[in-house]
Protein backbone atom coordinates (compact mmCIF):
# COMPACT_ATOMS: atom_id res chain seq x y z
CA UNK A 1 0.00 0.00 0.00
CA UNK A 2 1.63 3.14 -1.35
CA UNK A 3 1.38 6.13 1.30
CA UNK A 4 0.32 8.88 -0.61
CA UNK A 5 -0.34 11.09 2.45
CA UNK A 6 2.25 14.01 2.28
CA UNK A 7 3.56 14.16 -1.09
CA UNK A 8 6.26 16.79 -2.29
CA UNK A 9 6.05 17.94 -5.89
CA UNK A 10 9.35 19.26 -6.69
CA UNK A 11 9.83 23.34 -8.30
CA UNK A 12 13.30 24.27 -8.25
CA UNK A 13 11.62 28.11 -9.36
CA UNK A 14 10.28 28.16 -6.31
CA UNK A 15 12.77 26.69 -4.31
CA UNK A 16 14.66 30.15 -3.46
CA UNK A 17 18.08 28.52 -5.10
CA UNK A 18 18.35 25.89 -3.63
CA UNK A 19 18.51 22.13 -5.67
CA UNK A 20 16.02 19.65 -5.67
CA UNK A 21 18.32 17.29 -3.87
CA UNK A 22 18.38 20.16 -1.05
CA UNK A 23 14.35 20.22 -0.93
CA UNK A 24 13.81 16.54 -1.14
CA UNK A 25 16.96 15.80 1.37
CA UNK A 26 15.07 18.24 3.97
CA UNK A 27 11.58 16.95 3.41
CA UNK A 28 12.83 13.60 3.63
CA UNK A 29 13.89 14.18 7.35
CA UNK A 30 10.25 15.87 8.11
CA UNK A 31 8.63 12.81 7.50
CA UNK A 32 7.23 13.45 3.29
CA UNK A 33 5.90 9.80 2.13
CA UNK A 34 5.98 10.17 -1.70
CA UNK A 35 8.25 12.61 -4.32
CA UNK A 36 7.34 13.94 -7.62
CA UNK A 37 9.66 15.32 -9.80
CA UNK A 38 8.54 18.24 -11.92
CA UNK A 39 10.73 19.83 -14.47
CA UNK A 40 8.93 21.74 -16.85
CA UNK A 41 11.41 23.78 -18.58
CA UNK A 42 14.82 21.32 -19.14
CA UNK A 43 16.53 19.11 -21.30
CA UNK A 44 16.06 15.02 -20.94
CA UNK A 45 19.75 14.85 -20.10
CA UNK A 46 19.29 17.02 -17.48
CA UNK A 47 15.96 15.91 -16.24
CA UNK A 48 17.60 12.37 -15.62
CA UNK A 49 20.49 13.37 -13.98
CA UNK A 50 17.85 15.16 -11.29
CA UNK A 51 15.52 12.05 -11.30
CA UNK A 52 19.20 10.05 -10.31
CA UNK A 53 20.20 12.75 -7.51
CA UNK A 54 16.81 11.83 -5.98
CA UNK A 55 16.52 8.17 -6.66
CA UNK A 56 19.13 6.71 -3.91
CA UNK A 57 17.65 8.58 -0.91
CA UNK A 58 14.37 7.90 -1.79
CA UNK A 59 14.78 4.30 -2.47
CA UNK A 60 16.60 3.36 0.70
CA UNK A 61 13.53 5.06 2.91
CA UNK A 62 11.30 3.50 0.41
CA UNK A 63 9.58 6.31 -0.98
CA UNK A 64 7.85 6.56 -4.05
CA UNK A 65 9.92 8.74 -6.83
CA UNK A 66 6.94 9.95 -9.21
CA UNK A 67 8.42 11.36 -12.28
CA UNK A 68 6.06 14.06 -13.95
CA UNK A 69 5.21 14.13 -17.61
CA UNK A 70 7.82 11.92 -19.22
CA UNK A 71 7.42 8.22 -18.80
CA UNK A 72 10.81 7.79 -20.91
CA UNK A 73 13.00 9.35 -18.23
CA UNK A 74 10.48 7.41 -15.38
CA UNK A 75 11.93 4.08 -17.46
CA UNK A 76 15.28 5.29 -17.73
CA UNK A 77 15.93 5.93 -14.13
CA UNK A 78 13.97 3.13 -12.53
CA UNK A 79 11.53 5.84 -10.94
CA UNK A 80 8.14 4.02 -9.18
CA UNK A 81 6.52 6.13 -11.45
CA UNK A 82 4.98 8.34 -13.75
CA UNK A 83 2.08 11.35 -12.92
CA UNK A 84 0.42 12.47 -16.01
CA UNK A 85 -1.69 15.67 -16.77
CA UNK A 86 -4.47 16.13 -19.29
CA UNK A 87 -1.88 17.61 -21.62
CA UNK A 88 0.39 14.60 -21.44
CA UNK A 89 0.21 11.12 -22.63
CA UNK A 90 -2.92 9.13 -22.40
CA UNK A 91 -3.12 6.84 -19.36
CA UNK A 92 -3.99 3.70 -21.94
CA UNK A 93 -1.03 4.51 -24.12
CA UNK A 94 1.43 4.93 -21.03
CA UNK A 95 0.32 1.56 -19.26
CA UNK A 96 0.40 -0.41 -22.85
CA UNK A 97 4.36 0.50 -22.59
CA UNK A 98 5.00 0.57 -18.49
CA UNK A 99 2.80 -2.42 -17.41
CA UNK A 100 1.81 -2.64 -13.92
CA UNK A 101 5.74 -1.97 -13.74
CA UNK A 102 4.95 1.13 -12.64
CA UNK A 103 2.76 3.83 -10.67
CA UNK A 104 0.41 6.11 -12.97
CA UNK A 105 -0.84 8.67 -11.38
CA UNK A 106 -3.15 11.23 -13.26
CA UNK A 107 -4.37 14.53 -13.06
CA UNK A 108 -7.81 15.17 -12.80
CA UNK A 109 -10.21 18.51 -12.47
CA UNK A 110 -13.18 17.39 -12.76
CA UNK A 111 -15.42 14.60 -11.86
CA UNK A 112 -15.71 13.32 -15.30
CA UNK A 113 -11.61 13.11 -15.29
CA UNK A 114 -11.62 11.42 -12.35
CA UNK A 115 -14.28 9.00 -13.00
CA UNK A 116 -12.28 8.27 -16.46
CA UNK A 117 -8.86 7.65 -14.69
CA UNK A 118 -10.01 5.41 -12.52
CA UNK A 119 -12.23 3.27 -15.04
CA UNK A 120 -9.16 3.33 -17.23
CA UNK A 121 -6.67 2.23 -14.54
CA UNK A 122 -5.02 4.85 -12.90
CA UNK A 123 -2.87 4.26 -9.70
CA UNK A 124 -4.20 7.31 -7.69
CA UNK A 125 -5.55 10.67 -9.00
CA UNK A 126 -4.31 14.03 -8.08
CA UNK A 127 -7.78 16.50 -8.04
CA UNK A 128 -6.59 19.62 -8.77
CA UNK A 129 -6.72 23.19 -7.88
CA UNK A 130 -7.90 22.18 -4.23
CA UNK A 131 -7.33 26.09 -3.93
CA UNK A 132 -6.40 28.64 -6.06
CA UNK A 133 -2.78 28.89 -6.50
CA UNK A 134 0.20 30.86 -7.62
CA UNK A 135 2.25 27.89 -8.81
CA UNK A 136 0.64 27.09 -11.60
CA UNK A 137 -1.66 29.70 -13.68
CA UNK A 138 -2.94 27.43 -16.25
CA UNK A 139 -5.28 25.72 -13.98
CA UNK A 140 -9.16 25.40 -13.89
CA UNK A 141 -11.66 27.07 -11.49
CA UNK A 142 -10.76 25.45 -7.64
CA UNK A 143 -12.28 22.48 -6.51
CA UNK A 144 -12.67 23.79 -2.72
CA UNK A 145 -13.63 21.19 -0.12
CA UNK A 146 -17.28 20.82 -1.69
CA UNK A 147 -15.75 19.67 -5.14
CA UNK A 148 -13.05 17.54 -3.28
CA UNK A 149 -15.40 15.50 -1.54
CA UNK A 150 -17.81 15.28 -4.35
CA UNK A 151 -15.36 13.87 -5.84
CA UNK A 152 -14.01 11.33 -2.99
CA UNK A 153 -17.36 10.07 -3.07
CA UNK A 154 -17.47 9.22 -6.29
CA UNK A 155 -14.19 7.54 -6.44
CA UNK A 156 -12.18 4.57 -4.92
CA UNK A 157 -8.56 4.77 -5.72
CA UNK A 158 -6.39 6.99 -3.37
CA UNK A 159 -6.95 10.90 -4.11
CA UNK A 160 -4.56 13.33 -3.64
CA UNK A 161 -5.52 16.96 -3.30
CA UNK A 162 -3.67 19.37 -4.77
CA UNK A 163 -3.82 23.21 -5.32
CA UNK A 164 -2.75 26.05 -2.76
CA UNK A 165 -2.39 23.26 -0.04
CA UNK A 166 -0.80 24.79 3.27
CA UNK A 167 -0.11 24.29 6.65
CA UNK A 168 -3.59 26.41 7.37
CA UNK A 169 -5.76 24.00 4.97
CA UNK A 170 -4.07 20.93 4.96
CA UNK A 171 -6.26 19.16 7.63
CA UNK A 172 -9.51 20.55 5.88
CA UNK A 173 -8.65 18.50 2.75
CA UNK A 174 -8.39 15.29 4.42
CA UNK A 175 -11.40 15.93 6.21
CA UNK A 176 -13.29 16.83 2.89
CA UNK A 177 -11.79 12.83 2.18
CA UNK A 178 -8.71 12.96 0.19
CA UNK A 179 -5.98 10.42 1.23
CA UNK A 180 -3.45 13.07 1.11
CA UNK A 181 -2.27 16.16 0.55
CA UNK A 182 0.47 17.24 -2.33
CA UNK A 183 2.39 20.18 -1.25
CA UNK A 184 4.40 22.52 -3.92
CA UNK A 185 5.43 25.82 -2.12
CA UNK A 186 4.49 24.88 1.11
CA UNK A 187 7.70 22.97 1.06
CA UNK A 188 9.91 23.86 -1.42
CA UNK A 189 9.82 27.91 -1.01
CA UNK A 190 9.84 27.20 3.16
CA UNK A 191 12.64 28.82 4.64
CA UNK A 192 13.02 25.70 6.81
CA UNK A 193 11.85 23.12 4.44
CA UNK A 194 12.10 19.97 7.14
CA UNK A 195 10.10 22.10 9.48
CA UNK A 196 7.49 22.73 6.52
CA UNK A 197 7.47 19.02 6.09
CA UNK A 198 6.97 18.21 10.03
CA UNK A 199 4.28 20.69 10.58
CA UNK A 200 2.41 19.17 7.92
CA UNK A 201 2.60 16.00 8.35
CA UNK A 202 1.58 16.07 11.87
CA UNK A 203 -1.66 17.65 10.74
CA UNK A 204 -2.32 15.75 7.72
CA UNK A 205 -1.84 12.76 10.63
CA UNK A 206 -3.97 13.68 12.98
CA UNK A 207 -6.68 14.64 10.21
CA UNK A 208 -6.53 11.08 9.02
CA UNK A 209 -6.28 9.84 12.22
CA UNK A 210 -9.69 11.58 13.16
CA UNK A 211 -11.22 9.95 9.70
CA UNK A 212 -10.31 6.39 11.44
CA UNK B 1 18.33 -2.84 -44.53
CA UNK B 2 17.03 1.06 -43.90
CA UNK B 3 17.41 3.85 -46.47
CA UNK B 4 18.30 7.03 -45.07
CA UNK B 5 19.79 8.62 -47.54
CA UNK B 6 17.19 11.69 -48.19
CA UNK B 7 15.75 12.04 -44.20
CA UNK B 8 13.72 14.75 -43.94
CA UNK B 9 13.67 16.86 -40.51
CA UNK B 10 10.36 18.74 -39.42
CA UNK B 11 10.03 21.74 -38.48
CA UNK B 12 6.80 23.70 -37.76
CA UNK B 13 8.29 26.99 -37.05
CA UNK B 14 9.58 26.85 -40.48
CA UNK B 15 6.93 25.81 -42.72
CA UNK B 16 5.38 28.85 -43.56
CA UNK B 17 1.94 28.00 -41.77
CA UNK B 18 1.17 24.10 -43.17
CA UNK B 19 1.23 21.48 -40.96
CA UNK B 20 3.92 19.05 -40.45
CA UNK B 21 1.37 16.61 -42.17
CA UNK B 22 0.91 18.33 -45.31
CA UNK B 23 4.44 19.08 -45.73
CA UNK B 24 5.66 14.86 -45.03
CA UNK B 25 3.00 14.48 -47.57
CA UNK B 26 4.58 16.80 -50.05
CA UNK B 27 7.93 15.24 -49.34
CA UNK B 28 7.12 11.35 -49.79
CA UNK B 29 5.17 12.27 -53.12
CA UNK B 30 9.01 13.55 -53.73
CA UNK B 31 10.91 10.65 -52.87
CA UNK B 32 11.99 11.02 -49.37
CA UNK B 33 13.01 7.80 -47.84
CA UNK B 34 13.11 8.97 -43.58
CA UNK B 35 11.24 11.12 -41.60
CA UNK B 36 11.91 12.76 -38.13
CA UNK B 37 9.23 14.22 -36.28
CA UNK B 38 11.22 17.22 -34.27
CA UNK B 39 9.12 19.45 -31.92
CA UNK B 40 10.84 21.13 -29.93
CA UNK B 41 7.82 23.30 -28.19
CA UNK B 42 4.67 21.41 -27.59
CA UNK B 43 3.08 18.91 -24.75
CA UNK B 44 3.48 15.50 -25.13
CA UNK B 45 -0.19 14.91 -25.79
CA UNK B 46 0.18 17.14 -28.62
CA UNK B 47 3.56 15.51 -29.87
CA UNK B 48 1.68 12.58 -29.79
CA UNK B 49 -1.10 13.81 -31.75
CA UNK B 50 1.88 14.79 -34.48
CA UNK B 51 3.49 11.61 -34.87
CA UNK B 52 0.00 9.66 -34.99
CA UNK B 53 -0.58 11.98 -38.10
CA UNK B 54 1.75 10.97 -39.95
CA UNK B 55 2.25 7.30 -39.26
CA UNK B 56 -0.35 5.53 -41.69
CA UNK B 57 1.23 7.54 -44.73
CA UNK B 58 5.02 6.27 -43.47
CA UNK B 59 4.22 2.84 -42.18
CA UNK B 60 1.92 2.40 -45.56
CA UNK B 61 5.23 2.97 -48.34
CA UNK B 62 7.67 1.59 -45.63
CA UNK B 63 9.09 4.97 -44.84
CA UNK B 64 10.95 4.54 -41.38
CA UNK B 65 8.99 7.83 -38.98
CA UNK B 66 11.93 8.72 -36.75
CA UNK B 67 11.05 10.76 -32.88
CA UNK B 68 13.65 13.69 -31.76
CA UNK B 69 14.03 12.98 -28.55
CA UNK B 70 11.59 11.34 -26.67
CA UNK B 71 11.48 7.71 -26.82
CA UNK B 72 8.14 8.01 -24.47
CA UNK B 73 6.45 9.41 -27.67
CA UNK B 74 8.46 6.67 -30.26
CA UNK B 75 7.11 3.52 -27.86
CA UNK B 76 3.48 5.06 -27.51
CA UNK B 77 2.98 5.89 -30.97
CA UNK B 78 5.14 2.47 -32.46
CA UNK B 79 7.07 4.66 -33.88
CA UNK B 80 10.25 2.88 -35.94
CA UNK B 81 12.62 4.99 -34.00
CA UNK B 82 14.16 7.60 -32.02
CA UNK B 83 16.93 10.49 -32.69
CA UNK B 84 18.91 11.62 -29.29
CA UNK B 85 20.83 14.38 -29.45
CA UNK B 86 23.92 14.29 -26.58
CA UNK B 87 21.51 16.59 -24.31
CA UNK B 88 19.14 13.60 -24.43
CA UNK B 89 18.73 10.46 -23.05
CA UNK B 90 22.01 8.48 -23.37
CA UNK B 91 22.05 5.58 -26.28
CA UNK B 92 22.65 3.07 -23.09
CA UNK B 93 19.41 3.93 -21.12
CA UNK B 94 17.52 4.13 -24.36
CA UNK B 95 18.64 0.79 -25.75
CA UNK B 96 18.16 -1.05 -22.35
CA UNK B 97 14.30 0.29 -22.74
CA UNK B 98 13.25 -0.23 -26.21
CA UNK B 99 15.79 -3.10 -27.16
CA UNK B 100 16.64 -3.89 -30.80
CA UNK B 101 12.98 -3.05 -31.43
CA UNK B 102 13.75 0.80 -32.10
CA UNK B 103 16.37 2.37 -34.73
CA UNK B 104 18.70 4.25 -32.41
CA UNK B 105 20.04 7.76 -34.28
CA UNK B 106 22.72 9.73 -32.44
CA UNK B 107 23.53 13.13 -32.94
CA UNK B 108 27.34 13.67 -33.48
CA UNK B 109 29.34 16.74 -33.67
CA UNK B 110 33.03 15.36 -33.50
CA UNK B 111 34.56 12.45 -34.77
CA UNK B 112 34.85 11.36 -30.94
CA UNK B 113 31.19 11.38 -30.32
CA UNK B 114 30.33 9.73 -33.60
CA UNK B 115 33.13 6.72 -32.30
CA UNK B 116 31.40 6.14 -28.90
CA UNK B 117 27.78 6.54 -30.69
CA UNK B 118 29.10 3.69 -32.68
CA UNK B 119 30.82 1.66 -29.83
CA UNK B 120 27.93 2.17 -28.26
CA UNK B 121 25.38 0.53 -30.19
CA UNK B 122 23.64 3.25 -32.46
CA UNK B 123 21.69 2.26 -36.05
CA UNK B 124 23.06 4.96 -37.45
CA UNK B 125 24.48 8.92 -36.59
CA UNK B 126 23.87 12.35 -37.78
CA UNK B 127 26.84 14.07 -37.91
CA UNK B 128 25.84 18.14 -37.39
CA UNK B 129 26.87 20.76 -38.49
CA UNK B 130 28.06 20.12 -42.06
CA UNK B 131 27.69 23.62 -42.83
CA UNK B 132 26.62 26.25 -40.80
CA UNK B 133 22.72 26.69 -40.59
CA UNK B 134 20.30 29.33 -39.54
CA UNK B 135 17.71 26.26 -38.09
CA UNK B 136 19.65 25.70 -35.45
CA UNK B 137 21.64 27.98 -33.55
CA UNK B 138 23.22 25.92 -30.54
CA UNK B 139 25.31 24.18 -32.78
CA UNK B 140 29.87 23.50 -32.81
CA UNK B 141 31.61 24.96 -35.95
CA UNK B 142 30.63 23.63 -39.06
CA UNK B 143 32.31 19.96 -40.08
CA UNK B 144 32.29 21.16 -43.39
CA UNK B 145 33.67 18.18 -46.16
CA UNK B 146 36.81 17.54 -44.28
CA UNK B 147 35.05 16.52 -41.52
CA UNK B 148 32.36 14.98 -42.86
CA UNK B 149 34.85 12.93 -44.90
CA UNK B 150 36.91 12.10 -41.68
CA UNK B 151 34.23 10.99 -39.49
CA UNK B 152 33.30 8.67 -42.87
CA UNK B 153 36.37 7.10 -42.85
CA UNK B 154 36.23 5.92 -39.25
CA UNK B 155 33.08 4.58 -38.75
CA UNK B 156 31.21 1.91 -40.19
CA UNK B 157 27.43 2.19 -39.73
CA UNK B 158 25.09 4.41 -41.54
CA UNK B 159 26.37 8.23 -41.76
CA UNK B 160 23.75 11.24 -42.21
CA UNK B 161 24.74 15.07 -42.54
CA UNK B 162 22.82 17.56 -41.44
CA UNK B 163 23.26 21.26 -41.01
CA UNK B 164 22.52 23.68 -43.92
CA UNK B 165 22.22 21.21 -46.49
CA UNK B 166 20.53 22.24 -50.01
CA UNK B 167 20.44 21.39 -53.79
CA UNK B 168 23.78 23.34 -53.80
CA UNK B 169 26.09 20.95 -51.70
CA UNK B 170 24.06 17.96 -51.01
CA UNK B 171 25.76 15.84 -53.86
CA UNK B 172 29.36 16.93 -52.25
CA UNK B 173 28.08 15.75 -48.80
CA UNK B 174 27.70 12.27 -50.14
CA UNK B 175 30.65 12.69 -52.11
CA UNK B 176 32.90 12.98 -49.01
CA UNK B 177 31.78 9.68 -47.52
CA UNK B 178 27.98 10.17 -45.83
CA UNK B 179 25.65 7.90 -46.73
CA UNK B 180 22.72 10.54 -46.91
CA UNK B 181 21.89 13.83 -46.21
CA UNK B 182 19.21 14.76 -43.53
CA UNK B 183 17.69 18.65 -44.30
CA UNK B 184 14.65 20.84 -42.95
CA UNK B 185 14.49 24.20 -44.45
CA UNK B 186 15.67 22.86 -47.86
CA UNK B 187 12.28 21.36 -47.93
CA UNK B 188 9.86 22.27 -45.23
CA UNK B 189 10.63 25.96 -46.41
CA UNK B 190 10.45 25.19 -50.12
CA UNK B 191 7.53 27.00 -51.84
CA UNK B 192 6.80 23.57 -53.45
CA UNK B 193 8.15 20.98 -51.16
CA UNK B 194 7.44 18.00 -53.10
CA UNK B 195 9.72 19.46 -56.09
CA UNK B 196 12.40 20.48 -53.62
CA UNK B 197 12.36 16.97 -52.75
CA UNK B 198 11.91 15.75 -56.25
CA UNK B 199 15.45 17.58 -57.13
CA UNK B 200 17.70 16.61 -53.67
CA UNK B 201 16.32 12.62 -54.65
CA UNK B 202 17.73 13.24 -58.00
CA UNK B 203 21.17 15.01 -56.93
CA UNK B 204 21.71 12.28 -53.87
CA UNK B 205 20.67 9.54 -56.52
CA UNK B 206 23.59 10.33 -58.43
CA UNK B 207 25.93 11.09 -56.41
CA UNK B 208 25.38 7.84 -54.48
CA UNK B 209 25.59 6.03 -58.06
CA UNK B 210 28.90 7.60 -58.84
CA UNK B 211 30.34 6.23 -55.69
CA UNK B 212 29.43 3.13 -56.87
Amino acid sequence: MIDFSLYLVTDRSLSKGRSNRDIVVAAVAGGVTCVQLREKHCGTREFIHEALALRPLLRDRRIPLIINDRLDIALAVEADGVHLGQSDMPLAMARKIAGSSLIIGISAESTDDALKAEQEGADYIGISPVFSTPTKTDTAAPLDLGGVNKICGLVDIPLVGIGGINRYNAASVIGAGADGVAVVSAIVSADDPTDATRTLKTLVEQALAKKG
